[in-house]
């Protein structure tokens, strides 16, 4: 008889759940919920960067998608034999003693504090500043030492630090954190004990500063320094954290019920989707897998005993098992990718919102087709158009840092700018000199991988991005000039998520075995072109230049 | 009986006649025509700054707009006593011996190379720099000294060395070159000896580097040092310049049938129209008058005797007589203003462009009807949304430098550039820091000219921005901290050529008589916003910053 598993992915905007065949990795049936509020712009403000979900969104989305690749497939619910989940991070809310989410109490369901606080939010600038500088200084190990040695705002504790200075109300109600991939598996498992619930290693290592050697969190008094209280939330949160080959618990009858599975199925301890991501693409020592969406996530593995020990500098961490279990997996990344073009999109879209879409000349069908069509156009249209220009033609240099930098070196208060700007720089000469921005940022990544000794034999993209713009794609293999493969796979993460779940559920003994039957065939290379590949090389000093003068701007601002 | 003078203006995308009455400046009757070649983008080509006019888009124009003034305002043609050109400077092109414009020839009908290099073409980089490298060294007169000490790609020489170096067919059949203001007043005159002709003051003096300190142009041997040949123009063009007090000559009969006046009425030596205009709006010792529309013109008269000798360093030049005779007349200026603003506006109108005017669910009528509204609104709706957006939010930064940098200390070779740039900035930020920007570069004018002992008591705005937008003149009061008058008249540079056109005709003395009758009232002032301004004066240090650090970007590219 077929076993399954079920993968689910919480993305940015929205979820996925994929049903897997666990004898070939065959995806069974997949669907996808678009989160409600989020897709209102509800709890977030651009200008300040604050980005917040409510996990209401969530948990409609997660009981949508698996009830619908449940009843697509046909496969009955006792052939489901376990599942995981991944999740954006970090992304932490606060919980109650009782792990509830502060945002589903009365108190708190509309306050933006209480929510998932996204990765992408930099509202805590500050707080992981405070970090660095205490870290610089500590009499004791240097905490941040594995995660690149620079504390990003977009993680967990400097975003717990900022919303209890500034939301004192959520800061007392909170009586603990979670980052979200744990507390959609903990309220999967039934709840129970926050503090011996099997907590996330690839959350806890990559943005808690959780590390063997120093026995799991920064000590006590380190956080006791950067915040009063900060201390004490330690004891509340977790020693131990575990790798997503284990089972968090069985699948609880409520959750049963919601999704219509099986109770007492096998949850697989959560983790983030790049790391899923890595597996479902087939990751192996020196593959460097990045995943090519909103923003990138790079993730490597290595079996060097050195890097349990040694520190690689300016990357988003090192962890034991962050994505296989008994080797060290690498992060990196770049706050904005897709991003920056979506950005770019947004801003040219200003007369379509604001003065077209609204016309009194249209009639509402005619509004209707004409929004959906080019929301659904406008970057494609773009982006057709600048993959006719010739690399000769005057084009514009542009930074990638719209979001902050997170690879190489975290500096997210770093910011974006352009260059070369001219009376005859059009719309695609811009969007041009964005791609290249993105892909001159991926460069600095593998750069600084191989500097610090880190082998990358090949690239692996998966992801919206590495799927569908082969403009991307294609200037990408230019710039770092070497092959880029692409998984089959459009939905690695959750394919990923499912491989742990097979491993939890004991169908298989190890991820690398179960990876190896249910892993992603590659679908296409693109192979660099020499010509394109000199002219890029000569246009990233000027990247290079702009970025030393942008960040002596932001220095001096 | 009443009697009337004609000024005709020459502009960047079109030309206008106004009909004024002598007495009283009263603006009997205006038209308007937009240049046909020029407005389908013929001749030009954006990415290499190329920049063309067939000189047919002028002729036609000129008859057109002339007939239109007389029949509109009823004047019988026995009243108008004389006209005056105004155009674009410098915009020279290639004539034969026989002051026939190439482009009218058959053989070079539709050579872009002998059409009018347009004031804002910027091909002849390399040649300016090289007339810099020569002056730099020249064992002689420094002849830049009075154009501000750096010559411009924008100007005579460098044109007509870019022009014949790259097209020596053109460069073979010019006899000669003209700037356009004095090609039309030749034309009108009938012609005649090329060499006796009365060519501007204004023109020879701010961009040929004609001085009477060294006997006119600059020496032969200069001129062959630069490229062989050019001594030999040298003795084609003329020794003498004449202001526009003076009349260059009748109204030749055929023309004078073209345009249905009288022949022998008298045709004003030529100017160009931001000096023009400084007369129209009543400029005065200690007034700078800006002409603000695509670029500025930023035009100051100036009684101090040390000025005949004393060079302004870094701006377009102090010329004897270029304003108003007997006195020194200062030009400034900034290569892109409301340019910059229309850049951006084609940047976001990209979408529209090429999605929406074409979209199938839109019908004939809703797409004419869709453009029209789009083109007319669109940089209004962008400026209400900005104008919105209060100070204390995070804007972007940005140069105007869009088509290189005029004054103070001409660089043609910088390029604009944009920071602090994130995922909040959306389209009506981008503009607002483009508003401040123009206003920046505004502000280093003006310091410029009181840095070299220029006062300023009072400044003065014409041209389109100056009278449609209160986001710009509100900024530019804020930024420069004084108040701004702006001048009721809608046509000032054609008003001023009017006023030249009454002195010629012998209608008054002279032009400081003539401009007290007939100068354009104050129709509004702009006062500083106090806390505005200081916010202003302190992101102008960012602009400082990032100027510096665009410049060193474009140094080393």
């Amino acid at each position: 008889m077929k076993t399954y598993t079920l993968g689910l992915d919480f993305g940015t905007d929205s979820v996925r759940a994929v049903l897997v065949d666990t004898d070939t990795g065959t995806e069974q049936a997949a669907a996808v919920f678009h989160y409600p509020r989020w897709a209102k712009g509800l709890y977030c403000h651009a200008p300040s960067n604050r980005y917040r979900q409510h996990p209401l969104d969530h948990l409609e989305g997660m009981e949508a998608t698996v009830r619908s690749v449940m009843e697509q497939s046909g496969v009955p619910k006792a052939s489901v034999k376990g599942l995981c989940v991944d999740t954006t991070g970090s992304s932490p809310l606060p919980v109650t003693r009782e792990g509830t989410p502060l945002a589903l109490t009365e108190t708190f369901s509309e306050n933006p504090n209480a929510m998932v606080v996204l990765w992408k939010d930099h509202t805590a600038l500050a707080e992981a500043e405070a970090i660095n500088n205490l870290a610089r200084v500590w009499d004791g190990p240097d905490f941040t030492q594995f995660v690149g040695g620079i504390y990003s705002s977009e993680w967990f504790w400097a975003k717990i630090m900022h919303i209890t200075a500034t939301d004192p109300d959520v800061g007392e109600a909170a009586w603990s954190w979670m980052e979200h991939c744990d507390l959609m598996t903990y309220l999967l498992v039934g709840g129970g004990d926050l503090q011996s619930f099997k907590h996330s290693r690839c959350a806890a290592g990559h943005k808690a500063m959780w590390h063997e050697s120093w026995g799991g969190l920064p000590s006590k008094a380190f956080l006791d320094a950067l915040h009063p209280g900060l201390g004490s939330l330690r004891d509340r949160l977790y020693t131990h954290s575990h790798t997503s080959d284990e089972s968090a618990g069985g699948l609880c009858p409520e959750w049963a019920g919601r999704l219509g599975l099986n109770p007492g199925i096998a949850v697989a301890v959560g983790t983030f989707d790049a790391h899923a991501g890595a597996v479902g693409a087939g990751i192996g020592p020196h593959a460097l897998v990045r995943v090519m969406g909103t923003s990138t996530c790079d993730i490597m593995v290595s079996d060097a005993p050195e890097l349990a020990t040694k520190a690689v500098r300016g990357i988003c961490g090192q962890v034991n098992g962050s994505v296989i279990p008994g080797k060290i997996g690498l992060e990196a990344g770049q706050s904005a990718f897709g991003d920056l073009l979506a950005w770019f999109g947004g801003v040219v879209a200003w007369p379509l919102e604001h003065l077209v879409y609204n016309h009194p000349v249209l009639d509402e069908s005619q509004r209707l087709a004409l929004r959906e069509d080019l929301e659904h156009n406008l970057l494609e249209e773009l982006s057709r158009a600048a993959e006719a220009i010739p690399l000769e033609e005057a084009i514009p240099i542009a930074l990638d840092w719209i979001n902050g930098r997170r690879s190489p070196d975290a500096h997210q208060g770093l910011q974006s700018a352009m260059a070369c700007l001219s009376l005859g720089s059009s719309a695609p000469h811009i969007f041009l000199a964005l791609v290249h921005a993105i892909c001159f940022g991926s460069k600095k990544i593998v750069d600084r991988f191989e500097e610090e000794g880190v082998r990358i034999d090949q690239v692996i993209g998966i992801g919206g991005v590495a799927r569908k713009s082969s403009l991307i794609m294609q200037t990408l293999a230019d710039v770092l000039d070497r092959p880029i493969r692409v998984a089959a796979s459009d939905h690695a993460p959750a394919l990923g998520a499912a491989i742990y779940a097979a491993v939890a559920a004991g169908i298989y003994p190890d991820v690398g075995t179960a990876a190896a039957r249910m892993g992603s065939p590659i679908e296409k290379q693109y192979s660099p072109r020499p010509k394109a590949a000199a002219t890029l090389k000569d246009r990233m000093k000027h990247y290079e230049q702009l970025g030393a003068l942008a960040a002596s701007l932001t220095q001096n601002s």
